[in-house]
C-alpha cells in the first residue's frame, strides 16, 4: 500500500519544481464574468512548459529518483501530455525516457515527445493494455514506471497548480477542474482543503467517459470502455487506486461536459481570453459556465493547450 | 505646439491606469528561444482588457478630461483597437464616446465597440478622410477628439506596457515593437531610454506600408497610400507630428515584415505559446525571429489579439 500524498507533499513539490516549471499566469476577463455571472480566475496551465500541467507531476516524480533509477531510466504510458512531460523532465534531469503512446495520439504530441529525446513505443488503444506494456518494459529493462496519475509524487506535483492559484488570488468559493484519472483533481483538492477550506471542488469529466462519477456513485472503482470524446486527455477508463479515495473524500461533486460544450468553451477562450486551449483543457470552464455559483469567486483550471493547429482551426471555425 | 511626452508622463500614466488596465503577463518559451537563438520575453498585450495595448493610452487620455469634456464626450477615429479602447475607457469613466470606423473594419471590432456602448460612425477608408470626419464631429458637437496615436497622453499611456516589461524582467538588449502610427513605439522608447538605456529599440512595419521607415530616411513625415496588408492595425499612412520626432530620435532602426511572415509568426504563437495574436501583433516577433542579436535578452511586444475567429482559423490552418 502506497502512502497517500498530503498537502505537505504538495508544498515540497512546489519547492522542487521552482525554477523549472513556469509559474503560470492567472487571467481574468470582465466580459466572461458578465456572461457567467461570477468572478472567474483562470489558472493557465496551457501556458506551462510543454503546454500542460503534467510537467509539474512528472518533474516532481523524476527529481525524486535514486541514482540507479536515474541511470536506468523512466518508462511512462500516456495519451499525450504526460508523455511530453516525462520526456521533457527526463531531458532536463538527464534521465533516459521511454514512452508508450497510443497509435492515434495527436501527431503534435508524438512529435513533441520524440523532440524531447524520448523513445516512443506505440500501441493500439482499443485492443492492447498500456499498463501491461509499461509494466513489461519496466521489468525487462529495469526502468521505473511513472504512471500518468496514480502516483503520490505525480499527484503532489499536480497540486502545485492550485497551490499557486490560491496563493495568487486568495481563497475561492468554488474550483472547477478537468478530471481524467484524477491526478490533477486530487492534488488540487489537497491544496484547496489546506488553503481555502470552504472552497467547493468540482471535477469535470467528458460526458462520454464519466468513470469517476460512476465510481463515486458506486463507492468503488468502476472501469468503463475507452470513451469516444474530443477530450483526448480525459479518455481514462477508471480512476486510480490512490486518486480514487482522495476524489471520493474531497470532491464536492463530479460534473460532465459534452463535446459541443467543449468546442464552445474553446471558442470563448480564443475569442475573448485570446488563448489556445485543448479540448480537455476546456472541461472546467464548460461546467463553470453552466454551474458557477452566482456572484462568487470561482477558480477554473485550464489543463493544457496541446492541440494540432489544423484541428484547432477546424474546431473554432465552427 | 504640443509638448512632447516624457518618461515622467509614462510614470504618471502607470499610476492612472493601475487597477483599470491588466498588468499583462510576460511569457517565455525555451522552444522559441532555441529556434531564434536568443532569450525572448513576450509582453502579452493581446491579454490586455479589450484585447490590445490601446486601452492604456485611451484610459490615460480620458482620465485627464476636465468636467466639461467628460460631459460632452469623446470622439475617435480608428481602424479597430483604438475604437474599442476609447469605447471601453469611456464606459468606465462615464464619458459618452463616438467612434469613426472604416466600413471594412473587422466585424468583431465593430461589434465590440458598439458592445461597449459607443456610437459608431462609418466611413470609406479608400475615399474619405477619417481625420476630417473626426474634426468635423468634434467641432459640431463639442466633442474632444482623441487621435489613435498622435497625442501625448496616448503615447504616455502606451509607454506603460514597456515600463511594466522592464520592471518585470530587468534590462534588455533589444526590443521589437509593432509600428503603426508610432504611439506604442514612441511610448516604449521613452520607457526603454529611462529604464534600459543601452537597449536597442526596433519598430517593425508591414512591408506594404513602411511610412515610418520612409519618413525617417527622408527626414520628414512621408504620406503613403493606404497599404494593403493583413496587419490592419498598422495600415497607417504617416507617422504623427508628435510621434515622428520621438521615433526619429529614439529608434535604432525600422524593420519590416511581410504578410507571410506575420502568418507564420501567428502559427508559432498558437502552436507553441498557446496564444491568439492578431496579424499586427505579430510584427515584432516576425522581425525578431530574423534579426534578434544572438544570445541576447530580447523583448517582443505583442500588441493585440483581436482577430475574427473564422479569419484566425483560416490563417493558422495554412
Amino acid at each position: 500500500m502506497i502512502d497517500a500524498p498530503t498537502f505537505a507533499d504538495v508544498r515540497a513539490a512546489a519547492d522542487r519544481i521552482r525554477g523549472h516549471a513556469h509559474r503560470t499566469p492567472v487571467l481574468t476577463s470582465r466580459r466572461v464574468d458578465d456572461e457567467v455571472g461570477a468572478q472567474l480566475f483562470f489558472k493557465c496551465e496551457n501556458l506551462q512548459r510543454m503546454g500542460a500541467f503534467k510537467f509539474r507531476g512528472a518533474f516532481n516524480a523524476l527529481s525524486r529518483f535514486e541514482e540507479e533509477q536515474r541511470r536506468n531510466g523512466v518508462v511512462a504510458y500516456s495519451s499525450g501530455n504526460h508523455a511530453q512531460a516525462i520526456a521533457l523532465a527526463g531531458r532536463i534531469l538527464g534521465i533516459p525516457a521511454t514512452i508508450v503512446m497510443p497509435h492515434d495520439a495527436p501527431a503534435s504530441k508524438i512529435a513533441a515527445t520524440e523532440g524531447y529525446g524520448a523513445t516512443v513505443v506505440r500501441y493500439d488503444r482499443y485492443t492492447e493494455d498500456r499498463e501491461a506494456i509499461g509494466a513489461a518494459l519496466a521489468a525487462e529493462r529495469g526502468l521505473t514506471l511513472i504512471p500518468p496519475y496514480d502516483h503520490p509524487d505525480v499527484i503532489a506535483g499536480q497540486g502545485t497548480a492550485t497551490l499557486e492559484l490560491l496563493e495568487d488570488v486568495g481563497e475561492l468559493d468554488a474550483l472547477y477542474l478537468p478530471l481524467g484519472g484524477g491526478g490533477l483533481s486530487s492534488g488540487a483538492a489537497l491544496a484547496a482543503r489546506a488553503l481555502s477550506p470552504s472552497c467547493q471542488v468540482f471535477g469535470v469529466e467528458p460526458e462520454a467517459g464519466d468513470d469517476v462519477r460512476q465510481s463515486i456513485r458506486s463507492g468503488r472503482i468502476v472501469h468503463i470502455p475507452a470513451p469516444s470524446t474530443i477530450a483526448d486527455g480525459a479518455q481514462t477508463q477508471h480512476p486510480g487506486e490512490i486518486t480514487f479515495p482522495i476524489l471520493q473524500r474531497e470532491l464536492t461533486d463530479v460534473l460532465t461536459a459534452t463535446d459541443d460544450e467543449l468546442v464552445d468553451a474553446m471558442r470563448v477562450f480564443a475569442a475573448t481570453l485570446k488563448i489556445v486551449v485543448e479540448p480537455t483543457g476546456c472541461l472546467g470552464f464548460a461546467a463553470a459556465r453552466r454551474a458557477a455559483p452566482a456572484g462568487k469567486r470561482v477558480g477554473v483550471l485550464i489543463s493544457g493547450g496541446n492541440v494540432d493547429l489544423d484541428r484547432f482551426a477546424a474546431l473554432i471555425a465552427g
